[in-house]
């Protein structure tokens, strides 16, 4: 049988501010990458979403970013591989805490935002990741961009890691993601989505901009919970993957 | 043969912003109570000063404080029991995961500044401390004012505590500390300040203010070495303390 | 013809957090407290806010608060009168520079949330605030608590002040608001608030928790925009005050 | 007779923390660059360097930085050039507001760090920066490197402008400084630095590192007084202007 991880970013909210729909999305979920309080998320808010994460029997994994709350953790910042490896040290060992304040533990790692796209595609602060993640503690589940220098870098240090796939992006022919501000660059067809997602869990290839078909390793996909239109996303994604015989739960590739 | 514990508080850098002089306090003393990036320290900071500490077979304890780095941790806010053991356990989260890539552990856990003195006299600060240590690690020792709230919640958790005594301080009749806007709060002459110590550690005794001699518990002694005279204070005490055969090494009260 | 002046806080988004109904709330005040991004607000959502309040023909103040966005400048922090000095005069500075960009400029100064508080209480923060507005500008109208220290630390300064009254609180015998806590903290009823609202502005008199009438000075209303029932009452409360021949319009006390 | 200006970055402590030697930098130079509370400073700072500035006859110029006080805003952040407009007015209006309560005024305005480099080689950051300086005040002076493109736009912008020159850098053919980490970047001998600055002012050249003179407008120069050596750099290159009969003062290029 086959199988795949869907994953989200959660627990974004920050003081008063409220972000995302955090109660529903952890109904849909099986990994939830929790923010550490550097690009969002705080000490409350942290407790709160691994209450609630436990309570679904989610996965919990850490969700490290760059040290810029009022970008989101969103625009690169030009800060060095040793100072990644710091931060990303940090921001784990906070979650850490609490969720063994909760009897529970962490289960997977994955960078946001500016730090994810920056260890997609930048060697030294993928290894800088990867090492902090083994060097904390090596049965950690490394997630990152399907085809990145993240999961090269993780394979290396001897990690397992679970490679990601976007249902809603496109793919360019060398298996990097179109960007965002090209016109072909989302999916918005769900039943299209969904059928690309299944192809890639079952054949390893996915059809890229250019027509041809390319090799693609899907672990896990990111989901968002936002907008109620991601809510339903979800779920007829679920629908899909479940009528093809694909059960949701953790996925990994090998060391 | 008596003994003592001489802690000091440390890494309370910040980017480029350097204060203390802790490589040369961590030569002197036993305890190191490292800032954990709420008040001072970053993780830059963290990383550079555990590895100060390890080198200098220094134990090391998580200093958490409130989030107030313009502050410095020294003005009190008013947070909520709640939240203060949370933001208990994410600091002391963030350095753990620090020193568990240096190969070493956490042995104790001392609040900051104005943390330090709500806890002294706030019985639900004390408790949310003490609770935040024990669910994190409860063979943490937890470090506070000799005869306050914070130790006595420890205590009732089922921690190890660590009394801690100030050599450059007066105590009230209570056993409080004198405020330091008091003009007999301050104790100047090192010899005076040594022999007050010894005899707190040998007979539990100290002269308060008004002459009346009163109990006190000495495990660990406040030291500060962000001054050339203050080093030098750290010596002449050591000096003084090894001649009357009192040991400087770690030390706590029993559960 | 008796008149009131109809003020809310807004602009209290920080970077992809949103917060508050700002648009439509612009629609129905004529004073704007923007926050000055110490408890809320960034140079982003200034320069937007600034923008809409312009175009609604709306008076623009800041509203500066104290330096916690964790606790969105609710929270009480032992800060100097001296420093509240300066973090007035910062905060004031900064949103008067984003008025100046758009061609308009500041009209008052409201503190925020806990700064509020405690300058309604405290004399020496109360004067440092009025002190600073003062300073940088002393046609700057002064909002504050009515009956409170920094209404009076204002005229004493020679500004021009704002007596604020809100519309869905209790009042105490000695003029100070019942606290939150309290069960009979608050109206719930509109008609009854803005029945309360119109006697205050004709008669200057509320009737107090014990049943008896005391004198208040109502120059401006405080409302709120940030749930949908919120936009109710400011529709209800003018209606009944328009009914009244009560006009909204800034109203300040004299010197 | 010719003449040029001397300034230097100052206000840059933040809380506790203390860097620089402002007291003493403040008696040789002509322009005082004040750090704003994004990169370092805090609004305590800004008011206690305002007024030593103040009391040395100074000119006051506002030192706006990225928002990254752990990196003292020395790392380039992709922010867009809106939020560039945005952050740049805010942080003068900051320091002007504070100015203003001294009795006094800014004179001019120089980025700080990366966001100066950024300034240099952008247009579309030039231009951000130099439409905040001329929405909030067109009389001030814009500080940027010589050559660069926010010389450019701040002359388009109709700003004066002051060309800024370094005396212990060597520039390449084209006109811009030599990276840092070239072995060839750094000029040590005071002499040759102060003979170089002399021909900048008197002939508007200097030879570039590949032997061929270039044209350099030098309208200011900056200078660094955090370590004693650079005091005594200071104080060496005054005495060979004033051998010159180069009078240290204000100087900018016409619009």
């Amino acid at each position: 049988m086959n199988y795949i991880d869907l994953n989200s970013d959660i627990g974004e909210s920050y003081g008063l501010y409220k972000i995302g729909n955090d109660k529903e999305v952890l109904k849909h979920i099986s990994s939830a990458n929790i923010a550490c309080g550097y690009h969002a998320g705080d000490h409350n808010v942290m407790m709160e979403t691994v209450k609630m994460a436990n309570t679904n029997k989610v996965k919990i994994g850490a969700h490290p970013g760059l040290p810029d709350l009022l970008g989101f953790g969103r625009r690169e910042m030009n800060i060095s591989p040793k100072e990644i490896y710091h931060l990303t040290l940090y921001q784990i060992g906070a979650l850490a805490a609490i969720t063994q304040a909760h009897g529970t533990h962490l289960v997977h790692v994955k960078p946001h935002g500016a730090l994810y796209n920056m260890a997609a595609s930048s060697r030294p602060i993928a290894e800088a990741i990867a090492q902090a993640v083994a060097d904390y503690n090596p049965s950690l589940i490394l997630f990152g961009l399907s085809g990145s220098e993240l999961i090269r870098a993780g394979k290396e240090k001897g990690l397992l890691t679970a490679s990601e796939v976007f249902a809603d992006r496109t793919y360019q022919p060398d298996g990097t993601l179109t960007a965002r501000n090209d016109e072909n660059a989302m999916i918005h067809d769900v039943k299209f989505a969904a059928t690309r997602i299944i192809r890639m869990v079952k054949e390893g290839k996915v059809t890229a901009t250019d027509g041809t078909d390319i090799d693609i390793t899907a672990d896990t996909v990111c989901v968002h919970g936002d907008e109620p239109a991601a809510l339903e996303f979800i779920k007829e994604l679920k629908a899909a993957l479940t009528k093809e015989n694909i059960k949701i739960r953790r996925r990994w590739s090998g060391r």
